[in-house]
């Protein structure tokens, strides 16, 4: 029997994106359905009646939720092709921990700046541009966080790359200034096909963003 | 070489007795260093500078953070005895979501509950009993939510045991009311000696959180 695989997701979702880049990395053929925040489907309610938030798999009919667990999912069941996780377990627990961090700390703290303005917008753009630098310094000299190769923690922060441009709109920094080196790996992960073609124009997510922006200033008032 | 193993810990944290839980499951021994979170050592500062928070495993020398990332740490390096995680990778995908899921809501809504009065404290009340009745059902009539055997949910819940006593006292609810079934769960768990021997007395946690509130109140002052 071949495998159902369908996606539930929305297309500027930077977590959705992993799942995309995963399966693009096993050769996996998908349905995509795209969601509608605002209107969520049945199916989205049905399948992660706990979060009801996407990106959800649904493998012959059975769902998967949390983008990193959904990775982690893809990389166990299709085995045979282009590991994502590392084989050693240190490197591993190393690799799930900053995927994590990059969980608890990016999202959030871009929000804190993106809705707030004054000392609070300054606090969150200060605390936004140090994530990214820890990051950077994590990655030191190497070609990709997973060494050679393009690995979990290179596919769990580079869907976050097609919100630099709003990231920078909005804070007024430039990414190039603040983390020239990892800048340099965006580009060697933008040399991967299974990147390029799965991340969305930056432009196009900015543009998106100010339309979610109008819709939050509508609804307040 | 032998195995050096440090788990830098606070006794009632229920993040540290999962590790303590799984170090007993596995039989590895290791030297136990209780922190003090009013005043962390070097050693917590250096391990862990990203979060600065317990428990850490130094193994061999090297850190590894966050109590979930630990547990799957342990399953993966002494992978021969106890396995913890589920070998199907659906059941571990779904294992994995459910302790992404405690971690997300059951401390945070604790603290919610704890520290407001009110229709505060009694919205957070009612949001960690339904919490535990999702727990609950989520385990059905299955022995352990590893099904026969006790597995990375069942390891990564039972330590919120020996604070139910806690939410109780402050919540002034019963568990054993709220949910039956659940602590049925909690009886098998605790005959299980690596689970038994590993967790406080409750009653030594609640005095515990006591001193803990005084402590904020008085800096509150």
């Amino acid at each position: 029997m071949a495998d159902e695989v369908v996606l539930l997701d929305v297309w500027a979702s930077m977590f959705g994106m992993r799942v995309r880049i995963a399966l693009a990395e096993k050769g996996v053929e998908y349905e995509y359905k795209e969601e509608n925040l605002r209107n969520k489907s049945d199916l989205l309610l049905q399948m992660n009646p706990v979060h009801k938030k996407i990106p959800v798999l649904i493998h012959n009919g059975k769902p998967i939720c949390e983008s990193a667990i959904i990775v982690q999912y893809i990389d166990e069941v299709w085995k045979d092709k282009a590991p994502i996780l590392p084989s050693d377990p240190y490197e591993r627990a190393q690799a799930r921990f900053w995927v994590d961090y990059i969980d608890k700390k990016v999202y959030d703290t871009w929000r804190k700046m993106w809705l707030s303005e004054g000392e609070e917008h300054e606090a969150g753009k200060k605390e936004l541009i140090s994530i990214f630098k820890l990051l950077e310094e994590t990655l030191g000299d190497k070609s990709f966080y997973g060494g050679d190769t393009f690995g979990f923690l290179d596919l769990g922060l580079i869907p976050f790359y097609t919100w630099f441009y709003t990231f920078e709109t909005f804070g007024n920094f430039k990414m190039e200034t603040e983390c020239p080196k990892l800048m340099d790996w965006v580009k060697r992960c933008m040399q991967k096909e299974t990147v390029s073609k799965t991340l969305p124009d930056e432009k196009k997510v900015y543009e998106h963003v100010l339309g979610m922006l109008k819709a939050i200033r509508e609804s307040n008032h």
